[in-house]
C-alpha cells in the first residue's frame, strides 16, 4: 500500500493511492497515517479494504509529510562507504546516531527555508523508515518485523551550524522544513530489499547524488537493532539511514543551496520529492 | 502554582498543590499538564480557580513527569563555568545543544534503569523549563515570556555511550528512565530569579553536586533565544539547562552509579526527586 497525508499543513487527512495513482480518502477508516495506523494489525485491516469503494480526492491537493505525530527522528551519520570516502573520514565501527527535531518535518513538495543567517545549507537524499511496533533491545534477526514502511527523506543540513558552532550535529539538522518526508508511506511488504534501492538527488536539473543502498555500511535491520539498544523506538518514530555520496559539502569547492534552487529527489519504488529553496528574512 | 501529574505511568491525571501541600484533582478542568494547559491564557484561567473547591487526592499516589506530551527535549551541555573547569574543558563560546529522546522521560521517584551493558551511568541535576508559546527567532529580551514554568531534571547520562561509541552525545542520553522531570511544574511567576537557584544532588546520602545557577554561562533567556534560532520551540517542549560540578565523570577516579544506589536531587522552590538505580537484565 502507498499511504499519503493530504491537505493543509497541520490538518492533513489520510489517503491511499489506488491502482491508477489517484488518492482515495481514508478518513472514514483511520484518523491519520501515524503510529496507530501503521501498527501491524491496523495495516492488516487496511489491506482488506476495497480501495475502489473509497471516495476519490479530486483536484490538486498538497501532500503533507507521509507520517503524522512523529515522536522522534533518529538519523544515522556517515552510513555509506562511498560517502565516508568522499568526506575523507574513516568508516565508522558502529552506527553514528543523532536526532533531528520533529518540528523540522515538512511535506515533500513544500518550500525549504533558507534561514537568513544560513550560508551552508546542504541536501541529503536518504532512505527513511517508520516503526510499526515498540522496539527495545530488538535483535538484528527480528528487526525487520518492526519496520512498518519506507519513504524518502531529504535530510537537510546546515553545515556551519552542524560543525562549526560548538559541536553536536543537532544544531544544523533541526530547523523548520529541514525534513521533507514522503510523498508516500510505502508499506514494508512492497519493498523486496531495502538494501537494493537507487537514490537520486538533482539540484536545478543537475544530478548531485546517484547512489544505492547497496553501499550502506549498516543496513536497515542492523540500524534498527542498534538504536533500540540505546533508546526505545515507538510506533510512528522515524529513522533516516544516511546519505550516499554527492552532498554539497563534498564538492570541490563545496557548493551550497541558494534562494530559488530546486531540488528533485527520488528512490525507486518510493516516488519523488521536489522542493524550492526560499530565503527567509530574519 | 505547583502543578503535578499523578497516577499510573502513561495514564497520569493533572493535579495542583493546595496551600497545605495536598494534591487537588484538576481533571475536571484540564486534560493534562501539557503544552495546551501551560499556554499563557490557559495558566491565567487556572490561576482564577478556587483550589480549595477541588477534590483532594487521598492516599499515596505515584507522581509522573510534571509535563506530559513533550514534543522534544533540548539540553545544554557544559553550561556551568565551574563544571567546565572540573571537566578540564574550555568554556564554550556559545551554547552546546543536544537532544534527549522523549521516551527517556520518567517520574521523579520512579526507578532509574541501569541497562545491562552500561558501565558508566552518571547523574546530573539540572534546572529544566517548559515552553508556553511557540518560539522561533525570539530575542533574549523577550525570551522569558516564552517560559511557562520550571522543574528539576535528572539528566542521566551513560558516559561510555555518550563519548566512546562513535560520536554524538544523544546515544548516551536517551535510554528509558534517563529523564526524571518534576516533582512539580512550578509556574514561572513563582521563580523570582532562575539565575539564583541552588541545585543539590546526593548519592546514598553523600552530597555530590552542590551548585548554583549563578555560575551558569548562558542563562535561561539566552539559552531559549539561542535555541529558537536553530529550531522552533513549541508549547510543552522541555529545555534542560546544564549541570553544575560534581558529576561522577569529574571525580578522581570517576565514580558511576551501581545497582541499588539512591539519588536525591533538590532545587530550591522546585521540590525534590529521589530515585533508586535498578540493574536490568538484557
Amino acid at each position: 500500500m502507498k499511504l499519503v497525508r493530504y491537505g493543509e499543513k497541520g490538518a492533513e487527512k489520510p489517503g491511499i493511492l489506488d491502482a491508477s495513482g489517484k488518492i482515495r480518502d481514508l478518513s472514514g477508516i483511520v484518523d491519520d497515517i501515524d503510529g496507530t495506523t501503521i501498527a501491524p494489525t491496523s495495516l492488516e485491516k487496511l489491506a482488506s479494504v476495497d480501495i475502489d469503494e473509497l471516495p476519490v480526492v479530486n483536484g490538486q491537493v498538497r501532500l503533507g509529510a507521509c507520517v503524522g505525530n512523529v515522536g522522534k527522528i533518529v538519523c544515522v551519520g556517515l552510513n555509506y562507504s562511498d560517502h565516508a570516502k568522499e568526506a575523507n573520514l574513516p568508516i565508522p565501527k558502529e552506527p553514528i546516531i543523532f536526532m533531528k527535531a520533529t518540528t523540522s518535518i515538512n511535506g515533500p513538495y513544500d518550500d525549504v527555508e533558507l534561514p537568513a543567517s544560513s550560508t551552508k545549507l546542504d541536501w541529503e537524499v536518504e532512505l527513511g523508515f517508520a516503526i510499526g511496533k515498540r522496539a527495545k533491545n530488538v535483535s538484528e534477526a527480528d528487526a525487520l518485523d518492526y519496520v512498518a514502511g519506507y519513504f524518502i527523506v531529504n535530510e537537510l543540513s546546515e553545515r556551519e551550524w552542524q560543525a562549526e558552532r560548538e559541536g553536536q550535529w543537532t544544531k544544523g539538522k533541526s530547523h523548520d522544513t529541514f525534513a521533507p518526508l514522503g510523498p508516500w508511506f510505502v508499506t514494508a511488504d512492497e519493498i523486496a530489499d531495502p538494501g537494493d534501492l537507487n537514490l537520486k538527488l538533482a539540484v536545478n536539473g543537475e544530478t548531485r547524488q546517484n547512489g544505492s543502498t547497496k553501499t550502506m555500511i549498516f543496513g536497515v535491520a542492523e540500524v534498527l537493532s542498534y538504536i533500540s539498544g540505546f533508546m526505545t523506538l515507538e510506533p510512528g518514530d522515524v529513522i533516516s539511514t544516511g546519505t550516499p555520496p554527492g552532498v554539497g559539502l563534498g564538492m570541490k569547492p563545496p557548493l551550497y543551496l541558494k534562494d530559488g534552487d530546486r531540488m528533485h529527489l527520488e528512490i525507486n519504488g518510493l516516488g519523488h520529492q521536489q522542493q524550492l529553496v526560499v530565503k527567509k528574512a530574519e
